[in-house]
C-alpha cells in the first residue's frame, strides 16, 4: 500500500540549524559512534555543510513519480531522503525537481540512486548526497510511499530524524537526541580545540591521552 | 584482423557544434532516454561539456599501440572512444598523446579504461571521460582496429555518431540522428525554462504536469 | 608479535624531495613500470604532488591505536603508509592525527581505508590518498606494528622506501634505488618535452615513434 | 550503550515452520514486494531452505566476542541475524560457534560479513547466508547489542521477525504479519501450480494474464 | 518506440547445435578471441553447456512486461537475451516463465539482471546466466522492444546470433560466421587433443610451441 | 628486467603435506592471524584441500606467456601463484596448462586473475582458486619474472612459501615458520575437538572461555 504521511513531527529548527557546525565526523562521535550511512553515499560536489529535517521517500526502482508528490511533503529546514525499494543508479532527480524544492526551504537531498544535471545543481547552490552521477531517465508509473521509516545506505531514516551532511558522508540523528547530541558536539569541538592546540606543539598524542602504559601492558615492543 | 578504416562520414560540424550546449541529460531525453554510457564513466575534472564525433579504438588489454595510429584518423571536431577488448584500468593515455590530438583539433577522449597525468590534462585543457585513474603503464605489441563498430561502456558506438559528454556522464547520438536529436533537444530546453519559472515561483510540479489525478487512481492515500 | 621498529634508513632527503616534481606517471615509467599502487587509492583533494619515505603501519580491522604510536617515529620528510591486517573502511584518521604529523614535518598519509575531516584536511593542506572517505569511528583496543614491510593496494612497502603520491595515485621507490629512478626520471622529463614540442607543432607520434613499419609487419590494414 | 534483551516475542513456532515451504520469491510477493535483503547475501552452500526467529545482533567490525553472548539468547527456531556497525568482511563465525548454536536447535545464520569453516558448516547442515567467505580472524575487545533493531543487507530486522532464506536469498516477515504472510503465500503457490499447468501445456502468459489489449494501448508494435 | 520484430533469419539448426559440444573458450578462440560477455554473467547451476539462437530484449530497469511478450517469439533452439536499459539486478525471471520457454523449446536465458527461483530452475534443467541473483519482484508498466540489436554484458547481439554458454561463461557468434567458426572450433578441438597427449606424457609447452628463441631474443635471463 | 630464478630453497614436503590437514583456518589462526589472502580468492569447485610450495609468476596484463616458462620450474608438491602486475581479469590458464602441471606433479593454481576450462579442470581434479572465471583469450608478447617475490591478493608471497587452500580461501606461511606452523595447527585442532564436544553437549562458549566477568566489567548490560 501506498501512502504519504503528511504530518510529521520535527525537531526547533534552531537545533537542527546549529547540528551542521560540528559536521558529520563530529556528530557521529558524540553520539556514540552510531547513524552513519555507508561510505557510498557522496556529495556531488564539495564544500557543503548541511543539517535539516527527514522528509523521507520510499521509491520503486527506476520510478521518480513519488519525488514529484514528495515536493508538497516539504518545507524550511528539510532534507529528502530517497532510497528505491531495490537497487538501481538511474538519475531520478535533477536540476528542476531542484528548483522546486528551493522554493519551498529544502537545504539538500539524499539518495541512495542517481541524480543528474550536477553542474546546475552545484551553480544552484543545492547540494545532493548520491550513490551515483547518472543522466538515465526514469519512469512516472509505480506509487511509493512517504514519510514512512526507510533504510538508506545501511540505516533506518524515520521522518523528522535529523540529518547532517558534509564532505565527510552523511549521519542521522535520531528526532528525540537531537538537542542532546548537539550539547555533546559542543562539549567535544571544545575538548577538540584544546588539544589540538597541544598537538600542534608538538606534544603527542600518546602523552595527552596518556596511553603509553596500557600499550607496554598489552604487550607493544620496541626495538 | 586488425583495420584501420580511414573514411568515415560525418554529420555537419555545425549540428555536432550545437549538440554540446544541451548536455548529456537533455539530449538522453530528448533522443528517447536511449544512448547513455554506464555511470562509471566519468570526467577526469569537472566542468568540461563537449561534442565531437566518434572515432573508434577496439584495443588489447593493457597496450596502446593503436592510440598511436587512432591520432592519425583525428580531426577537427572528432573525439575518440576507446574500449579494450578484456577489461583493463592501465593508463593507456596520457598527457602526450593529449598533445598529439590537440594539435589536430580533437575534443576529447572517451575510455572504459585507465588514464593518467589527469592534472596536466585538466591544466592542458583537454577532458576525458574514463573508467579509472592509474598511471599504470601499457605495452605497444597488439594490433586492434579503428573506427569500426565498439562497444563502449554498455553503448554500441559506431564511428561517425556525435558523442555528448559533460558533468553528468556520455551519451552517444546515432549519426543520422543528430540533426533531429538537436531539434528535440532545443525545444525541450526551451520547455524547461518556462517549467523552471513557475517552480521557482513555488507552484507544484504534481499541479502542473497534472499529476493528481492519477495518483488518485492508483490508489495513492494521504494520511 | 606486535614491535615498533624504532630504527628506519632512508635515503638523502635531497634525493626525496626531488623525486616529487617528476610525479607518479614519470617515476613508474622510470623505474621500469613497477610500483604502482591499485588505482582504488585517490586522493582526498586534487592537486597534491609529494615526496616523502615511508613510515609504515599494520593496523587491525577498525582499530586505529597505532596511528597514536606511528606519530612519534615520524619526522621531517616522512609519509605515513598504513594498511589494515583485514579490509575495513571505517575513517581511522582524522584532522587531530594531521595536526600532529604536520607538527613533525609528515608530507602526507597513504591509507588503504577510511579517513575522514577530509575538507578540515584540505584547508590544513595535509594531503591524503585512501581508499574511502568515512566518518566512521574506531576503537583503541589491539596493538598492530610499526615500520614492518607491509602490503598497501597491492604493493609491499618497507619502512625507509620513497613514496610518490600526486592526482595520478600513489607509486613506492625502492629506497636503495631512489637515486637511480631520480635520475632516469630527470632524463625522461628532458626527452618528453622535446617530444611534447614535436608533437604541439603536428609531428605524429607514427613517425616520431617511427612504429610505421612494424605495423605494417604485425599486418595492419588500412581501407 | 551494550544491551543484551533477553525477552523476545515471537510468532507461534507452527507458522515460523510453514513459511519454510513457499520459499523466499513465493513470501517476498505475498507480502507485497517488500522485506528482501540485498542480493549480496549468497547462501555459502545450495540446497537450504529455513525459516526461523530472528534472534539480531549488532556487532563492531572484525570482533565477534558477542556472538559468544547471542548464543545464549537462542533457542529452538531462531536464526541468528548479525550486522557490522561497519561494514567489514572478517570471518566472525565458524564451525565450532555452530555446533553451539545447534545444540540449541538454531537454524541457520544470516550475516552481512564473512564466515569461515564452510565446508563443515556444509557438512553439519548449518546453513548461512553471508556476504563474504573469509577465514580472517576476528578479536574479542569491543561490545555490542543483542535483540536491538538492527538493518541487515538493506532491511531492518527486529528481533522476533521471521527470517525466510533459501538459494534466492533472504526475506524478512514482521512478526505480527507472519501468519497473514504465510495464508497468502499459499494462496500464491496454489494459484501459481495453476499457471504452471497452462504454461507447460503451450498456452501463453500474454493470453493467461490477459496482456494484450493494453500493450496495444500502451502503442507496442509488431513489425 | 517499442517494436517487436517478428521476422528473424536464423542459421541451421544442426550448426547450432554442433558449437555446443566445442564449448565457450574454444569458439571464442576459433572466431579469433572476440565476442565473450563479461565475466560477471555466471550460471545460476554447474554443468550445462547449450548453444542456441539469440532472441533479444530490451526492458525497463525493474519491469519484466516484455518477458511475456518474448515468450511468443521463440521457439526450438532459442536462447533469450535480455538486457535492461539502465542496470538493475531485480529477479525479472523465475519457474513460471521458465516453464512457458520450455514449453516452446528454448534452451536457456542469458540476462544482464537478476533472477529467481534457481533451485527451481536447476531442477527444471532450464539453464541461466545472470548477473545475479535476486528474488525482488519487477513490474509490468513499460514497453521495451523485442529481436532489435542489443548490448549484454559489454557484446552487442543481434536477433539470430548464435549463443554459446556454459561454465566458463557466454561468446555470441554473429550468425553468418557460425558455420565458419564451428569448423575451426572442430580443427581446435582436434590439435588440442594431439597436445593434451604430449604435455601428459611430460612434454614441456615451451618445446611443442617452439618458445624459447624468441624468449631468448626478448631477453629472458635464467639465474 | 625478466628473470627466471632456478633454485628456490623449500621446505620437507612432509611438514608441506601435512598442512593441508588442518586447513586455511585453522593454519591461519595458528599463526597468528596472518597471511591470509583476499577474499576475493575463490575456489573454481568446492571440496578441494590443499598445501604445496609457491611457484610465483609475476606476469603482464593479458599475456600468459611466462606460465609456459613457469612449468619448466615446477615440481612435486608445488603450487603455481601468478598475480598480472595490473589487475586484468582475462583467462590466464586453462585444462592444457593444467595437463602440463599434473604432469609435474603440481598440486594446483592460485591466479590473482582468471582462469578458464573450470568444468574440466574440476573433472581432471586440479584445484584453482582465482579472482575470476574468463574464456577471455591472452597474447604470448611480453616477458615476466619466474620465481621473485610478489603480492598475491594482498600477501606478499616468496618463493618457497606454503600455501594453504581450501574452501575458506588461501593462506601462506612463511618457508622458515612452516614446521612451527604445523605443530602449532595441530596443537589447536586437538584443543577444538575437545571445545566441540562441550559445545555440541550444550555447555555455552560463555562459561567455557571464561567470558561473563570481562563482559560485565566492559559494561555489558541485560535487560
Amino acid at each position: 500500500m501506498s501512502v504519504v504521511v503528511t504530518s510529521v513531527e520535527r525537531p526547533p529548527l534552531a537545533v537542527v540549524d546549529a547540528l551542521a557546525e560540528p559536521g558529520v565526523a563530529t556528530v557521529h562521535e558524540a553520539q556514540g559512534r552510531i547513524g552513519l550511512l555507508q561510505s557510498h553515499m557522496r556529495p556531488i560536489y564539495r564544500g557543503a555543510r548541511v543539517a535539516g529535517t527527514a522528509v523521507t521517500v520510499s521509491i520503486p526502482p527506476a520510478d521518480n513519480w513519488m519525488l514529484h508528490v514528495a515536493v508538497e511533503q516539504c518545507g524550511e529546514g528539510d532534507i529528502l531522503v530517497v532510497s528505491p525499494t531495490s537497487p538501481c543508479d538511474a538519475g531520478y532527480f535533477g536540476e528542476l525537481l531542484a528548483c522546486s524544492l528551493k522554493a519551498r526551504g529544502v537545504r539538500g537531498l539524499i539518495i541512495e540512486a542517481g541524480v543528474r544535471d550536477v553542474r546546475e545543481l552545484e551553480e544552484a547552490g543545492f547540494p545532493v548526497w548520491s550513490k551515483a552521477i547518472s543522466a538515465q531517465g526514469t519512469v512516472k508509473e509505480t506509487l511509493g510511499s512517504i514519510n514512512i521509516p526507510i533504510v538508506c545506505a545501511g540505516q533506518t531514516i524515520e521522518p523528522g530524524d535529523v540529518i547532517v551532511a558534509d564532505d565527510d558522508g552523511v549521519v542521522v540523528v535520531r528526532r528525540l537526541d537531537a538537542e542532546d547530541v548537539l550539547q555533546k558536539s559542543k562539549a567535544r569541538l571544545e575538548k577538540e580545540a584544546e588539544t589540538r592546540k597541544r598537538l600542534l606543539a608538538g606534544e603527542l598524542g600518546l602523552d595527552i591521552y596518556g596511553m603509553r602504559q596500557r600499550l607496554k601492558e598489552k604487550g607493544l615492543q620496541y626495538r
